[in-house]
């Protein structure tokens, strides 16, 4: 398979600039050998940004008038509004019924047409749009444009913190950890990139220990907090996985909620749970990570009021 | 009165490269024109940092051994600390018996050592301390290096949006809104710098009304949340602020509480009352205000974990 290179993300770090915001390497007070890389900063509150932004820059000139489509309802979905509208071009999200009237607001306040279908017609409807209109599917993760722009994120760590030992970065559909791990072990070998996941939704894991795509049930992977992580890998980001990655760790509940406690109380950062287990993982699970000078990605801030109150008790 | 330059304040750049965090200018996404200057990231969690790494830099060799003392035990007390353990130096914080233990334990692990005494004594003790020890002392803002400090807040928002037509920021002591005007008006004239108060601490308003320096009794800047700002204003930084700052305004408590719970929920900060005021000027005193582009400098992140589970509900 023909996996992503070390120019592509060069090129995308080019696309990207102006709209991407240029994230800070943050030193955290409480340990000498931590640095924050807080990408919950950017304008939508998370790394999404980064591969919306690049695919939206990559169309071709005669799909750009026609827009983009999508059918994420989450941090994806808000990206890509806000990469097209930044643009000047159409963006229609696919969102399920029911989910949450906030996010649906959302979308729509960043300019975006919203399109309510039954939860299993969300890909399917994106489809149909796509074919109908012209727009280009955009995916989440499962796309060559959208891992070279999440993994502008390695670029950034490796120019601020040249002699970086460990990145950490969580693992959902695998875009941002194959991204990372494509910029970070071209740069400097030496660094591990040790992806992490939820201990309640560990298909990464797993698929990597048996090196084919392994799927967890949604009634298993919903109870994790962390649900910008609950969905499996692709076959295009198993293989930069396989390729790239240097190991993997998960996290409990109790570990990703004290994360971030910790981070909105010390390092001042509203983080969802999914951007948290990066930090967990090196408040809690130090022993199964490789020492040194280690960069946690927190990758989002788009967490409930509620929960985020809770945390900090 | 012989006023800081900005080459002071460019001078004060170079001193604290490598200490401070280059915190970045963040696009809000409730407002096209609003960008904020998260210094809320600085490992202390307020801006303080930059005063206080300029100072401990520009001691004099046969003082440096010695090291610093200051009476502060808020984010400057914090601030010196770190500065010093930074640059390898003593340091001795007096705190006021009855201060919140939280802020003790911070200062005491960052390698400080605290002194208690009555709160009527922390200046005498610290004046005392110095002459016994031959430390620095450093004050919080009544003090050109630490005004040159701060001022490197308004050289990095002029490099990154070099044609902002407003910088909003708070004023407590005035250190930090004596050095931001200091840099904005000297390289863009044109740009308008404007101080925010709480209306319960309104004295740089007064002071700056009669041309003098006005107190305000404790009893009364008490009442406002934003503790950072209850400070009255020195000569140094009264003369500085009428010759540079183009106006001042006020806030409401409840607009400071709505501030800070906008900042938590769309922006992913962790604000504190004092750092959210320029934020709600821009939110609820915009008919007050100069239109245009505007930066609102978000001063700190050091808030009580159940003040902000408030705000944000």
């Amino acid at each position: 398979m023909d996996l992503v290179s070390l120019d592509d993300v060069r090129a995308a770090a080019d696309d990207i600039a102006g709209t991407v915001v240029r994230t800070p390497l943050l030193p955290t007070p409480w340990d000498g050998e931590l640095w924050l890389k807080p990408e919950s900063l950017q304008p939508v509150g998370s790394f999404k940004l980064r591969g919306a932004t690049h695919a939206v820059a990559r169309l071709d000139p005669a799909t750009r008038p026609r827009g983009v489509v999508t059918h994420s309802s989450g941090n994806h979905g808000q990206a890509l509004a806000y990469a097209a509208r930044a643009a000047g071009i159409p963006c229609t999200v696919v969102v399920p019924e029911g989910a949450p009237p906030v996010k649906v607001d959302r979308i729509r306040a960043l300019g975006a047409e919203v399109v309510l279908v039954p939860p299993t017609r969300r890909l399917a409807e994106a489809e149909r749009i796509a074919a109908d209109t012209g727009a280009a599917l955009v995916p989440p993760f499962d796309d060559r444009r959208i891992i070279a722009g999440q993994g502008t994120v390695g670029l950034e760590i490796l120019a601020d913190l040249p002699d970086v030992d460990v990145v950490l970065v969580p693992v959902g559909g695998g875009g941002l950890s194959s991204g990372v791990a494509t910029a970070v072990k071209a740069l400097r070998p030496s660094t591990a990139v040790i992806g992490v996941e939820p201990e309640l939704a560990a298909d990464a894991r797993d698929s990597l220990a048996v090196g084919e795509v392994v799927v967890w049930e949604v009634e298993r992977t919903y109870r994790s907090s962390a649900d910008g992580l609950r969905t499996h890998l692709s076959e295009l980001t198993l293989a930069h996985l396989r390729e790239r990655l240097d190991g993997i760790v998960t996290v409990t509940e109790e570990e990703i909620r004290s994360a971030m406690g910790r981070l909105g109380r010390e390092a001042r950062l509203v983080v969802e749970p999914s951007g948290a287990v990066a930090v967990a993982a090196r408040l809690f699970r130090r022993d199964e990570l490789p020492s040194g000078r280690t960069v946690a990605v927190v990758t989002g801030g788009n967490v409930d009021p509620a929960v985020l109150a809770s945390a900090l008790a």
